[in-house]
């Protein structure tokens, strides 16, 4: 009998379902009689690309993503794409931003080199999605970071756009957590290290109409109309990245919870969860978290002791205890607990149990 | 008991040591006692921070990379590197090119977005290397593909450049099969999916002078002094690609044959079973390689059948026989045996073997 696996609350690379983990152990010499192993397939033989399009398939069940919509298989992260999509999108011309934390600041940091970059609404040190955006109707296109992992701020609902600019969400620490409404968004992109599979696999989705404008400077693996042409193998894939982000959409397609199954299920479980975890820092007298309930992210909750001294005791008595990796991002301090969707209701009654078992010692 | 695998012949992603796949299978689900599978281990954490650091150490050792070089992490592949590059080295001036194949003929198309190329040699329809290339002083560097992987011809010694023009070498197909000589080169790299690990990463060998240069509109996520000044981790790195190269340096570390140890090992292993081969494929009327022997890859190669319509015939014999992706790469058409450092001498002698039995029964 193997004794259980702690949780662990890393915010990317992150958990993955243990199931998948033990699929992937159990084929790594010898994929379904094949006699090779995953990482050995040429991406063009007729096993890997079996895996690839049902990986494709599952996605586009899961999400719902319309016909319209292409998704790649890409590489580079969420950074890369901080420069990819003005590569491909911008034309050179005008893009608005709405920054909400640190990713969609970086993001509009990387589009200055491509595009005339306007922040269209900063929430500077507020605690919530500002109001008011200031946008151009001339705009080729409005980023918005729709889950900032580090803040721990996210979108309960995507804006509605006017004048036909496209929306462009960066979702990557919270891509499939829940549904995406396709008919606000021109294009989404995602690192796969948080909810989907390994780093090193970046999803996009992007509407056909998007597709076909890059700048002439845009290198041609990290072209979208190049790389949908190719059906993402234009350049070779990260195919074993792929394979086991195949294996987290199977696991999330057949998920039940709460009577509901699938997609649904795994957002009612992140509501859930999150529910529980807020609940508890909102009860204490010793940790605070310090984002507006109006945007408090699902996926990412960072929070703070009130007296800093007792970090180290805390992550020290966390680790004992079976709770990984609550350590906050260095540039804000203070703890970090990411309950992505493999994280299950279990690690996150146990840190709860913890926290109070903390606070009751030491508060 | 298990059986024996199958030799797989990929071109790429390609065959790994056994000994690796069996070791990643058995940390899958807790690497060395840390309760995770290194995919879910955050890249910043001390786990993970001493996988990438004894897989950089072990990849210096291995191929005596001076203190002078950088040694980069990166995603995006060949095809990626091709824009990369010239993103990073060309300051817009002049690039050399000496087209030897299908990899260097690519690369030259893609600095063209960047740079003034200028083909500097053109194999053609040649049988060998050309020579009497035409390079210009005032070059920002010269681009050679030292292993062309499909069209299976490689430099056996780096050209000794002129005029402290730095000489850039694509070398993903050959790359730890011999050493390099560092003195003849500024900077290297390769996909991983050859002789090093899974699809998705990509490694660069860059001299510290050729830092610093970068276009501005080289992508923050490709420019090789923001990677390098980050240790591979300006974004989240392939972490699991990583992980397996390093088991995969540790293996060539310990590899031991005829007498020689590790790099030395594995080159005499690789020259030994290029000669088995190129000698059964030269004594055979039906096989043919069309390389000029001055130039052939001890990495990829392309044979042909002289009656094609046998192509078939030979390739589902060999698949029952346990010689797997033995087709040519689809735009040269017949034959292609990869026999990277990860295939044993048994695998190169049972494809002999089969040769001629099947040019006996069908010849």
């Amino acid at each position: 009998m193997t004794p259980p696996r702690p949780f662990n609350f890393s915010a990317g690379p992150a958990t993955l379902p243990e199931p998948v983990l033990r699929q992937v152990a159990a084929e790594m010499l010898d994929w379904q009689g094949s006699g090779m192993s995953v990482m050995e397939m040429s991406h063009r033989g007729k096993e890997f690309i079996s895996i690839y399009e049902r990986a494709e398939a599952d996605l586009r069940e899961l999400l719902a993503v319309p016909s319209n919509f292409r998704i790649l298989f890409m590489q580079g992260g969420g950074l890369g794409e901080n420069a990819i999509v003005p590569l491909n999108l911008s034309r050179g011309g005008k893009v608005d931003v709405v920054v909400t934390g640190s990713w969609s600041r970086k993001s509009a940091a990387e589009a200055r080199r491509y595009a005339d970059v306007q922040i269209a609404a900063d929430i500077g040190s507020g605690r919530s999605i500002p109001q008011g955006w200031q946008l151009r109707e001339d705009a080729a296109y409005v980023h918005v970071c729709t889950n900032e992992t580090i803040d721990g701020v996210e979108f309960h609902e995507l804006p509605r756009l006017e004048h036909g600019v496209p929306l462009v969400i960066d979702c990557s620490s919270h891509l499939l957590s829940r549904p995406i409404d396709w008919s606000r968004v021109g294009l989404a992109f995602g690192g796969a290290q948080k909810n989907v599979g390994p780093a090193g696999l970046t999803l996009v989705f992007v509407r056909d109409d998007l597709l076909g404008h890059a700048l002439d400077i845009c290198p041609s693996a990290f072209n979208y109309e190049t790389v949908a042409k190719a059906q993402s193998m234009y350049n070779t894939p990260p195919t074993f990245a792929i394979y086991v982000a195949g294996l987290v959409f199977q696991w999330i397609k057949t998920l039940e919870y709460a009577g509901k199954r699938g997609l649904a299920a795994v957002e009612q479980r992140n509501i859930d969860k999150a529910a529980l975890l807020y609940s508890a820092l909102d009860a204490s007298s010793l940790y605070e978290n310090r984002v507006d309930p109006s945007c408090r992210s699902r996926m990412n909750v960072p929070f703070f002791l009130r007296n800093e001294k007792l970090n180290d005791a805390f992550l020290t008595e966390a680790k004992a205890a079976g709770l990984l990796q609550l350590k906050g991002h260095k540039s804000v301090g203070g703890m970090r607990a990411s309950i992505y969707n493999a994280m299950p209701p279990e690690g996150v009654q146990a840190l709860v149990a913890f926290l109070k078992d903390f606070e009751t010692r030491h508060g």
